[in-house]
């Protein structure tokens, strides 16, 4: 009673795509009067004979948030219903918090008493157990935050399997030149990915303004960049060029300015639409100038690389590293739309494909054990190129990020689970200088370290974590990690932007697709550090 | 037919803080049955009646935004109501525009025909004079960008006066004392604004995290920032600091990156407040910082200068410059909260004080001609630094700030407004190098230029020129500019961040208390930059 119900239970349908469902408003519209007329009329029994009867109905509709009446818990029908049939969250509240809440609320029977305070700690003591005995989850309502409550149940729900049922690309092999249009659906900040060979043709039907900076680098230059140009000019768009230095290297503040300059240079105003044309590095710098040149002017991703395909273009997360710490100045500012050639993969060097792989691996052990499952088996025809399984792997693989995104765009919670083995990689990146391992490759041995992790806190099994490690080395990656020695470790973990009062917070695996963030004992680490490193 | 006046009313009767009324739906609620109904059984005629009275009963009330259907104009009352009670707006949109909107509704009765084109361009020769009679502004809504289209018409109605009404500081003179609490009204990025004597003491309020990184410079620093510091430590906060190089030319990459480096020496994590205790140039500086640091941190700010007061501490532009134009580089980031603290204004330089008066002269020119007056009549005592006449100024302008930034927070249209005399200022700032005129020097002076420009345009009389120009003297600012030579000033004010398409804009007077943005003729705009230049 008074503790959220209402409000999260819609907000976690929105989420969910569910339709939310009150019991006690249920109880109302059959009986065509409100709950306090009942009370009056024909007791607490007879209402609680009615809402037994809503819960054993509703409980069987599929698809549905449903928020019961605080007292629905006594009846052990209704807690049998409620347990079996679906996943209980009980938003637990202290009665201080529930009598502010409720002070002002004519609605509550129970409550009409000299003494609501009493009754409710009475209630509490009755119900509390109740409420434990039934509930799969339980959440802490202390401070009202809607969206972060709704983030914690999400994480704590695991990403359930509702969304990844939303997923439309079908796992059967597709034709030879299949393409995808998906769409990250974020509101005024929506935008189309198209996925597809040939995609660079059809670049100028994504960009709106007369006036475009392409910004790409001296390898890719080269390979795309005039076709490109040439295409936007032919439609009457006027178009300038950076071309930056290639590397992860070059993802600093220097590189920014190059951008900056060169708008300025050029007199390009607010409609400028900056086009990034490159892999992950490109894509990240150029969003982030995109996102603070006149404070924001329009960008459009045209990832050339595996892994910015499958992972950086999408989702809106800009930004250069620091000298110490990765990623550390940025912002998040969605593109207009991403454009993914599948063909310029056909120039990418064996490494790079194998470091993209890592990123869909990730997909499928924090998510898509079905996805996991496939990539095992399709594994050496994606390292081949086969144009179908590279299509469908893309394509899931930006279904999947999409779907978080959408859920939690700006990072309140559940999407650090996409940091999968992301908190060992950029303490292997930054401590070895940007560019030595590749970022995909420091996420593949990454994923291995938290696999380990995991099964030493008992998560997932000592075969499970073998399975990781047996597909990241299929994937051309690295599964034992460079030995920094512990306090090198320690103290580049220590930066991650995940952290919170000192605390280094990992993304493991409770089971196989199914990721939450948490930090662990001192000993357990060392324990997966001494077993992951070269000696 | 089809133009948007639904979406658009409503959007914009939320902006005004109005209610949303549609004359066919009064019809249908009062006749209780659906127009093409009307249409069936009594005929056009009758429907066409019932909608006068209607249209007569609704525009006798106020506070509303009324969405006729396309046919009322034809009635010669209606147009006489609604000319005369309101203002109309006529959303004009192409036949091919209505046709492609209206091609799957089926509650249009004159469309039910074999050739809706030609019925939509015999019903655009008869009712487009007859809108063009009514109407006292015409909108094209060609394109359906529905923010953008409340944007126009809100900046052409001229701010008009009903959110002025909403502002509650009132004019008479205060207590020695006062304090006033207000509020920038923006969804969930809402925040206070407090302005009182000794603020600072209760800045603690104001700050929720338990690490606090105090950005501030070489001046301020011996003034104000033990004082501060030990406030947050006596409450158990961990406060780092960062001192900055004080000035304009500091406004830099460089300064940035000072915070950025500290930040991260420091291993501040996303839950560490970022305080910028200074005036325009640290908030700006510390605003972006906190707007990047790890893609956004909480901030506050406390400005410590009459011109931050007023102006820059509120709505949430943030920025540096770059050696090729002013504020360039940045975001659109609202702070936690701001604290003005008016006893901090004591150890201000005169001509800081002045600068200052410059954007309170603003509001008043382009928003409010009462607090104009009453600028012009107290503008010794606030030179004085009387405590009551300087805490009515501060607020009553950060109440006009937070209601200009409340309807356009991302300067999609109505607050280029508050750049007036800016693109004459930025220009004189740029090309000085920055510093050597304060700015709000330049925008004094600005001011009087962007005038002198609009009474060449016919818009105001040459007396209000020199209200204008006697005002910004009396506030001890300078009313004649240096003389750059033109190319110069062409040079500098085509990098505006408000032109499009190489188009200068300005913000002018229409006349007092009314701005509108205008690109100008380029013999107008030298015959200003001749008069107001030294020879």
């Amino acid at each position: 009673m008074g503790a959220g119900k209402t409000t999260i239970g819609r907000a976690l349908a929105k989420k969910l795509n569910m339709r939310f469902v009150d019991s006690d408003h249920e109880v109302e519209a059959r009986t065509g009067v409100a709950i306090p007329v009942i009370f009056d009329i024909e007791g607490e029994a007879s209402f609680r004979q009615r809402e037994a009867d809503v819960i054993k109905d509703l409980t069987a509709q599929r698809g549905i948030v449903l928020a019961t009446g605080g007292g629905a818990v006594l009846n052990a029908q209704n807690r049998q219903f409620l347990h079996s049939r679906g996943t209980v969250i009980y938003l637990r509240a202290s009665v201080s918090h529930i009598l502010q809440r409720t002070s002002h609320d004519k609605n509550r029977p129970l409550l009409r008493t000299a003494d609501p305070r009493k009754v409710l700690e009475e209630l509490t003591v009755q119900r509390d157990p109740l409420y434990q005995e039934v509930a799969h989850l339980i959440v802490e309502t202390g401070r009202p935050n809607v969206p972060n409550l709704v983030q914690t149940i999400l994480v704590q729900l695991g990403w359930p399997l509702a969304p990844v049922s939303r997923l439309t690309i079908p796992m059967s092999s597709q034709p030879q030149h299949a393409s995808h249009l998906l769409k990250v659906a974020l509101g005024e900040r929506s935008y189309p990915i198209l996925i597809a060979p040939d995609a660079i043709k059809q670049i100028a039907k994504y960009i709106s303004s007369n006036r475009v900076m392409i910004v790409t680098n001296t390898t890719i230059a080269p390979l795309y960049l005039e076709r490109i140009k040439t295409s936007l000019e032919t439609v009457g768009k006027k178009v300038e060029i950076v071309i930056l230095p290639d590397g992860e290297a070059y993802k600093t503040m220097e590189s920014l300015s190059l951008i900056y300059d060169a708008l300025l240079e050029k007199k390009c105003d607010r409609k400028t639409t900056l086009v990034a044309l490159g892999g992950g590095v490109v894509g990240d710098i150029t969003g982030f100038a995109a996102a603070s040149y006149m404070r924001g002017v329009p960008f459009v991703q045209i990832p050339t690389t595996l892994l910015s395909q499958v992972d950086s273009s999408v989702g809106g997360k800009t930004g250069i590293n620091h000298p110490l710490g990765k990623n550390m100045i940025g912002a998040f500012y969605q593109p207009q739309a991403v454009v993914a050639d599948i063909n310029t993969l056909s120039t990418l060097p064996e490494r790079e494909l194998s470091a993209g792989l890592a990123e869909m691996i990730k997909y499928g052990a924090i998510i898509d054990t079905d996805f996991l499952t496939w990539l095992e088996q399709n594994c050496q025809k994606l390292r081949a190129q086969d144009p179908s399984a590279l299509a469908y792997a893309i394509g899931r693989s930006c279904e999947i990020k999409a779907e978080v995104v959408r859920l939690d765009e700006r990072e309140g919670g559940l999407r650090a689970i996409l940091n999968f083995g992301h908190t060992f990689a950029h303490a292997i990146e930054s401590a070895l200088g940007y560019g030595v391992w590749l970022h995909g490759e420091a996420v593949g041995c990454g994923m291995v370290m938290a696999a380990d992790l995991s099964q030493r806190l008992g998560y997932i099994s000592v075969a499970e974590v073998e399975r990781i490690r047996a597909l990241v080395a299929a994937a051309g990656l690295p599964i034992i990690a460079p030995d920094l020695g512990l306090a090198t470790w320690l103290d580049w973990m220590q930066v991650d932007k995940k952290n919170e009062g000192g605390q280094i917070k990992f993304i493991l695996l409770k089971k196989m697709g199914r990721a939450v963030v948490e930090s662990v004992p001192a000993s357990v680490l060392e324990a997966t550090l001494k077993a992951c490193c070269t000696p």
